[in-house]
């Protein structure tokens, strides 16, 4: 559990795509978000107060989260100046980075003496159980792929801000490093044990209110052969009441994987309700969420309706068009 | 990679069940087995030659292992005089125990100052790649279960027996820590992280001969909530040619989780194929295992004809039988 709010590095970031982490904080949670702290040569702005460490802490800022990737896999002599300040200054510090804070001794034992803590997020940072697939009260959606990287977390995080925003009781439940930098708290599912995956997912998704929904985070895809495990464990952890089917329709082919065709969606429905109907029998494919990112305003908006017409569900860019018919969906369940 | 042949230390165990890994190795490995060390009131006698360490040395063992399960959890000190005279005696130690070797500083300290080795088959000794999808030369073969524990690897090293008596090229792949003892080689795949689940299976078997087959261990239950994307892992990462379905008949409930149902073998071989043509597409379902352990011979007799006729797949109890149907049926592809 990261401390909120955050000062948010972006440190030389040569473009602003480089800050993506920063950047989806700030767009996703905002109230996390008090200010940023560029240095010199950044080129990244995320149009938030710029601030100094001491500025940061006035306002009430806990955590300096690193924004930003780092260049070489390596942290430079230049961020650890600033990020030393920083613990000097009574700050934790949140990274999603490869290369772990952790594994600097001149970070660990700054964090040491001034009792400050390093969240290096990419890694577990407690045990999980073993699951044991006990029925949990409260109800959840999950976001499953026809490929990796095809906007899951996205459709989730726009879910989710959609029901809060009626007022419905909703969870954003992180499963990866730059959801769980958002929030503050999740699951780094790729890290953990193979034994402990869905054990995991139960942890991270808890009983619940009857009338409250988790919007766990999807990973990878189960037609993706590199990390399909991962996506089981998540559907059978999850035990989701309701899926949205997420696709991206441009790519040519699976993600990483040259000779791979993507399924379609009729296969991704069928296998994912097979699969998920042993964790809960009731589950239902509720939604589509396709990301057109790729495609132009006119053809987005005819391939959404041959989706929605082949398949019967409400089918959205929620990029384009908001989550709100996903959400519908969800409440009529 | 353990250094074969072994001595197997059967402590003092209680009953022979308790020392099941050191018969195991004995049944499948036979050639693995120079010899018995047995403690004080050992009740297990897998009829091997009684050996001190200085004769199993004479005779050739490279290994002590430790075959058989310790009470509450802790390596005691009667074990520990031993373990210690074995690596002062140029012995490597391998265990399988949740305790590991590593663990305990005496033996650590031992095996630097004598050049030993310490295995603890239950943790991975080696770093993983992520899984490539490649198509690899060779063939293979995967058993997949309606459960966990219905008879898996007893089935492909039945299997693999059956092909090495026939001449035929095969070679078992563990992915367990019992099977990583009785071959002295493999992955321990529950412990594998998450991301290179897949990448770890396809790393144990990798290109070969055009005729040679892959027996690999198949572990967990697509249909088990608690372990099913290790199952999943094993399916793609090791592209399977040909499944071999496993049941147990009598079973009331999943392992460990007593409101969940078996699946059917119907539904077992319609998922795992579904699964499987991702990374195979020419992936078959070639026999059927069943563990008719609980059943009369009759009765056994009974259901295995039952099942054939309405699988229209070989239906044998490898235990009571051979495994000589299946890999006619392999060899029939």
């Amino acid at each position: 559990m990261i401390e909120t709010p955050y000062l948010l590095f972006l440190g030389d970031a040569p473009d602003p795509l480089a800050a993506k982490v920063a950047q989806g904080i700030k767009d996703w949670r905002p109230d996390n978000a008090v200010g940023q702290f560029r240095m010199e040569g950044c080129k990244a702005d995320l149009r938030l107060p710029d601030m100094t460490l001491a500025e940061a802490k006035a306002a009430g800022a806990k955590t300096l989260v690193i924004g930003v990737a780092n260049r070489g896999g390596v942290i430079s002599q230049a961020w650890k100046k600033v990020l030393v300040a920083a613990l000097e200054e009574g700050f934790d510090l949140a990274s999603g980075l490869h290369n772990l804070l952790r594994d600097e001794p001149d970070l660990v034992a700054v964090a040491e003496a001034t009792g400050t803590a390093l969240h290096d997020v990419r890694v577990p940072e407690r045990d999980y159980p073993i699951a044991n697939g006990k029925k949990r009260s409260g109800k959840r959606c999950l976001a499953v792929g026809t490929d990796c990287s095809v906007g899951k977390m996205y459709t989730s995080l726009a879910m989710d801000r959609e029901m809060k925003a009626r007022g419905l009781n909703s969870s954003f439940r992180a499963t990866g490093q730059t959801g769980i930098l958002i929030t503050g708290d999740g699951v780094p599912l790729d890290a953990v044990v193979a034994d402990f995956m869905a054990g995991a997912v139960e942890w991270l998704s808890p009983d619940n209110d009857d009338d409250h929904w988790d919007m766990i985070e999807g990973q990878g895809s189960l037609f993706h052969v590199s990390y399909s495990g991962v996506t089981m464990a998540l559907i059978h952890g999850g035990q989701p009441d309701a899926l949205i089917l997420s696709h991206e329709p441009t790519r040519t082919h699976m993600r990483g994987l040259p000779d791979y065709a993507l399924p379609s969606l009729e296969e991704l429905r069928d296998l994912s309700l097979t699969v998920a109907r042993a964790a809960n029998p009731g589950v239902q494919a509720v939604g589509i969420s396709v990301n057109t990112a790729a495609m132009a305003a006119d053809e987005a908006e005819a391939y959404l309706s041959e989706v929605e017409a082949r398949m019967g569900l409400p089918t959205v860019d929620p990029f384009r068009q908001g989550a709100g018919r996903l959400v519908d969906a969800l409440a009529a369940l």
